[in-house]
Parts: structure tokens; C-alpha cells; sequence
């Protein structure tokens, strides 16, 4: 059947970011929908935060676009155009190209579970506004503000 | 901000189907949230489907992949396999070629609330085993099997 057994797949604790930023997202736990049932047109990811934890550095893609809707529990998600609280059914959407940085941050005391969607391009590039980090390519690695590689 | 006003997207009630294959969708609402938000990778919609109300006609794409999770509500997901239903929280995924068709019908007497996302190909045949339709192309209108138009 095409419903998907969520408990068989594995919640996974991983991250690319360099030192010192990789402790805001240690609490981010998610399983990879999509990868597990064949689908390759977008990524689909369940994201559970842990109290405290980010879904990522605050950042923008040049050429993907991101969807969110919360499922339970709730988060804090943060743009430049300050903070809103985001409960079970809200969604939120970050169009490629738009220079507007978000994050979530559960800074509630239970976990905050969340579905995203999300395009995969290899000329995708993701700028981190409030850190020194870049990701110049979406196949690629992480590198400072100046270009070289952490 | 990014987070939506799902309440200002409009809920539409539209279908291409040709009769008398409309009427199981005549009770299917959806807003396009991927439309209002200006993503272009993939299409997300909230569809709303009233007692009775079918998802789609049963059907398989040939080059776009689907994803649902039931929001609110109840409904039953209609495979080759089988019934199964689908409660708030689960989900399902239904791979591009994969030649397995489906659809939800809301056999409750309470609407039932998914999100959907798809992919939108220029060249996606879509097969409707049960009925005598066709839709040869993504971007073409319905024919019968023999391939004439409706």
C-alpha cells in the first residue's frame, strides 16, 4: 500500500554545519519521507524539534523553493520580518530567490513536529545572513563568507 | 511574512472531468497555497472533501510524483491492493509510472482535510482505469481510451 509506515523510518540527527554552528540544530530530528518511498520530483521531510532546537541556521535559497506546515506542537518561526508563532495547520512558504531568511526555533517544552517540502537543485545556492557560512552550490560544500572552505 | 492566511486563499471547486464523471469531485473544495505563495517546484493544495465527495477519479501519473497527509477528518485511500483509511497525521506517496491507482473518498459524515503536494509535468499521462478517460499530455484535455477527445 502506499501509506507509509512512518515508525519504520529512521529519525535521523544529521548535519553538514561546521563548528560552532551545528549545536542549534543537535535537537533536530527528521525522517526523510520521500527518499523512503521513491519520490524524486521534491524532497518531503517530518521534522521533529526538540525543546530548543532550530530547524536550521536562519537562511534563503536561491533556487528552491521551501513549504512548511506545522502538525503539532508548536515553534517560533523567525524572518527578517520578525516572529510569528506557528501552530498544528499553519503553513508558511519561502519562494526561491526571496531574500527573506527564516528559521524555526521550538523554544516551547515539547517537541514540535512539522512536515517540509522542498526542491532539490544542484545550482541551488543557500545564504546564511547571521553567520559567517555560505553554500555556494546545492551539491556542495560549506564555505565562509569569503569563499574559502570550513 | 511567509506564514499564509489560509482563510484569504480562496476555496475552489473546479474540475476538467467531462460528465458524468464530475459529480464524485462536486463536493471537493481546495485552495492552492503553492499558487498564492509563489512557489513554482511543486503544487501544494489543501483539499477539503465533503461526506461522499471523491479526491479524483481513481488514477496513476506517469512522470509526476503525489504526496498526501491527512490534516482532519477521515477518508479511505482506494489502491490495485485494497482499502485503507487514512487518519490525521498519515501519509501516502505515490511515485511517478508507478502503474498502482488511487484515490480518497470520504465515507464519513464529517469533511476530511489533506494536503496534497504534486509535481506538474508538460508530458505526464494520466490512466483512469475504472472509467473510459484519458488524459494523453499534463498540459491536454480529457479523451476516451479509444483517444478521442471529450
Amino acid at each position: 500500500m502506499p501509506k507509509l509506515d512512518l515508525d519504520a523510518i529512521p529519525e535521523i540527527q544529521r548535519t553538514g554545519y561546521p563548528e560552532p554552528y551545528r549545536g542549534a540544530v543537535a535537537g533536530r530530528n527528521y525522517r526523510r519521507l520521500a527518499d523512503a518511498a521513491g519520490l524524486t520530483d521534491f524532497g518531503v521531510n517530518i521534522c521533529r524539534l526538540e525543546p530548543g532546537a532550530w530547524s536550521s541556521q536562519r537562511h534563503w535559497h536561491s533556487k528552491e523553493d521551501e513549504f512548511v506546515m506545522m502538525i503539532s506542537g508548536e515553534a517560533v518561526l523567525i524572518t527578517d520580518a520578525g516572529e510569528t508563532v506557528m501552530r498544528p495547520g499553519d503553513c508558511a512558504a519561502f519562494p526561491a530567490g526571496l531574500a527573506d531568511a527564516h528559521h524555526l526555533v521550538n523554544r516551547s517544552d515539547a517537541d514540535a513536529v512539522f512536515l517540509v517540502v522542498g526542491s532539490d537543485k544542484a545550482d541551488d545556492a543557500c545564504t546564511y545572513p547571521d553567520i559567517d557560512m555560505h553554500l555556494p552550490r546545492g551539491d556542495g560544500g560549506f564555505t565562509r563568507k569569503d569563499g574559502t572552505p570550513w
